[in-house]
């Protein structure tokens, strides 16, 4: 089926960069709704696909475009949210949803006012073995958890000099995702009680962190976020319980209870065509999806965090 | 009417340090409601009031007392809270309310489960001039707004090392009492798109925060925060409107439109018997009143600020 003969809703990709083309472009093509209609990026675009150089050409230009999805990094996120979404388009936000929390709480009201759906996708909440690990977790109680989150940003984000810069939350860009999986599985509020935050010399958001936070029942909470791992790729939970351990690990494609797997994904790759459903039911429904959480856990951080400098980082 | 014969609500204040003495002591005194029955520290005490070390010993001797207000420094906020109000007690937080946003919507969700009120008491909200301040600009459309808030730390919080420690937020103390207000009164939201945090080299927390902020709808704010001030002390606010200007001086004591004055208090001394009066209307109708917005506001500054190196500080 190519993109004009498929029926559904019109879409299009605000921002063409790493993620849309790695992600978005496939979850598109595969989508039996969703039909990619346009990108809007200064520099590139998607072969057989309506290109446009700035938002305000397209929305002139292809009105009948009723959804975007938006994976500009975050620093102009706002500006572009507000912009659609007052010409009336459903709105799909890449994560983190901007640079702030209160933006983004008026991007919400913005929403609600012009009936129209804003949906935060937070695409590790998509991976393979969330559903299950949340329905395991749901009647148990946390006694403790380890959070190792280590991957090396050259590899991952190349050349993205936005991440380092304020507003991009340098490390908490890939630990938001473990943020987005713990407030979505847990059954109770995790809180932070400590961080530690080490700051590149000459760059503006920490490139490795160590946290601390407590369940509110009182269970100790390590968190091991790093943007230097050349080795080994980590992406790993433990969570101990009552009633039995459950290890997460490849940012949930893999689920083990007790040793049992109950989830054992290869890769990650379904968590877009499921960000893609989720989206179109929400349209559907006309429901708006707009989850603060992970977002505010790395904005506690930052507050409360104890800065420490460490060497200069270059690509 | 000494504290003994008088009616109403029993009330032990938790942490009785500067703020605590100066102004709940008296704010307590002349309530018509609330008699101060008890104090909470491990080193002060209120004459002629019965005096706990500890709080553990509070919950258990004087299981009568119903209310308690937190004064104690924001790194043990939580903890404390949690523990008063699954004691049945109704809640009064000192701000800020805690460390982190999460820790407090915490506390909310166990106020509402123990049916027990929780008050984020924002004293800045209860300045003289609010009420006419937010009644004229209700109708008004903002097209610009600057504040100042400069003033001389080792006046205001002498050898208060925690307000420079991780979760003291530094000079967003005094800060965040422009955005208690600024959230109050405004008739839009705004939200950060810049801030520059100037941390001493020897401390974990902001001396001085130059940010920009914008309405939804453009209009540009711009603060400057500072705790180096040791000329005139400085808690203004410029509100420019399509229908006029508000001038807000001494933190809110002042309020002039046009040239205008409607409010010219010399003092914010009413501050606290509004607060109390509040809280125990709060208590009358069993509600919680748990204002986040001037708290997010801090968090967002921390997590999409630059961070500037300055020199050591020492009281």
């Amino acid at each position: 089926m190519t993109a004009t003969d498929k029926p559904g809703i019109d879409l299009g990709i605000i921002g063409f960069g790493k993620i849309a083309r790695d992600q978005h472009r496939a979850a598109l093509d595969a989508s039996p709704v969703f039909r990619l209609a346009a990108t809007v990026d200064p520099v590139n675009r998607a072969e057989g696909v309506e290109a446009f150089a700035d938002l305000d050409s397209f929305l002139r230009q292809m009105p009948q475009v009723q959804a975007v999805a938006l994976c500009t990094p975050p620093q102009v996120r706002f500006a572009v949210a507000r912009q659609a979404l007052l010409a009336g388009k459903h709105v799909l936000l890449e994560k983190p949803p901007g640079t702030t929390v209160s933006e983004v709480m008026t991007l919400e009201r913005i929403a609600c006012d012009q009936g129209r759906v804003l949906f935060t996708a937070w695409h590790s909440q998509f991976a393979p073995g969330i559903p299950g690990a949340k329905a395991w977790l749901a009647d148990k109680r946390i006694t403790g958890l380890t959070v190792t989150w280590r991957e090396d940003v050259r590899r991952w984000h190349p050349g993205q000099d936005w991440i380092f810069a304020p507003g991009g939350t340098g490390v908490f860009d890939p630990g938001i995702n473990a943020y987005s999986i713990l407030t979505h599985i847990l059954p109770v509020a995790l809180y932070t009680t400590q961080a530690e935050l080490e700051f590149p010399e000459n760059r503006d958001t920490p490139i490795a962190a160590r946290l601390k936070m407590l369940s509110e029942e009182g269970a100790p909470v390590d968190l091991d976020f790093d943007f230097r791992e050349t080795g080994v790729q980590t992406w790993d939970m433990r969570i101990e319980t009552d009633r039995g351990v459950l290890e997460l690990s490849q940012g949930g494609a893999t689920v083990i209870i007790d040793g049992q797997a109950i989830a054992s994904e290869s890769s990650l790759s379904g968590e877009y065509d499921r960000i893609y459903a989720r989206f179109a039911q929400l349209i559907q429904r006309g429901e708006s999806d707009v989850d603060l959480a992970p977002f505010r856990h790395v904005a506690d951080a930052m507050m409360l965090g104890r800065r420490i400098q460490t060497a200069g980082f270059a690509w």
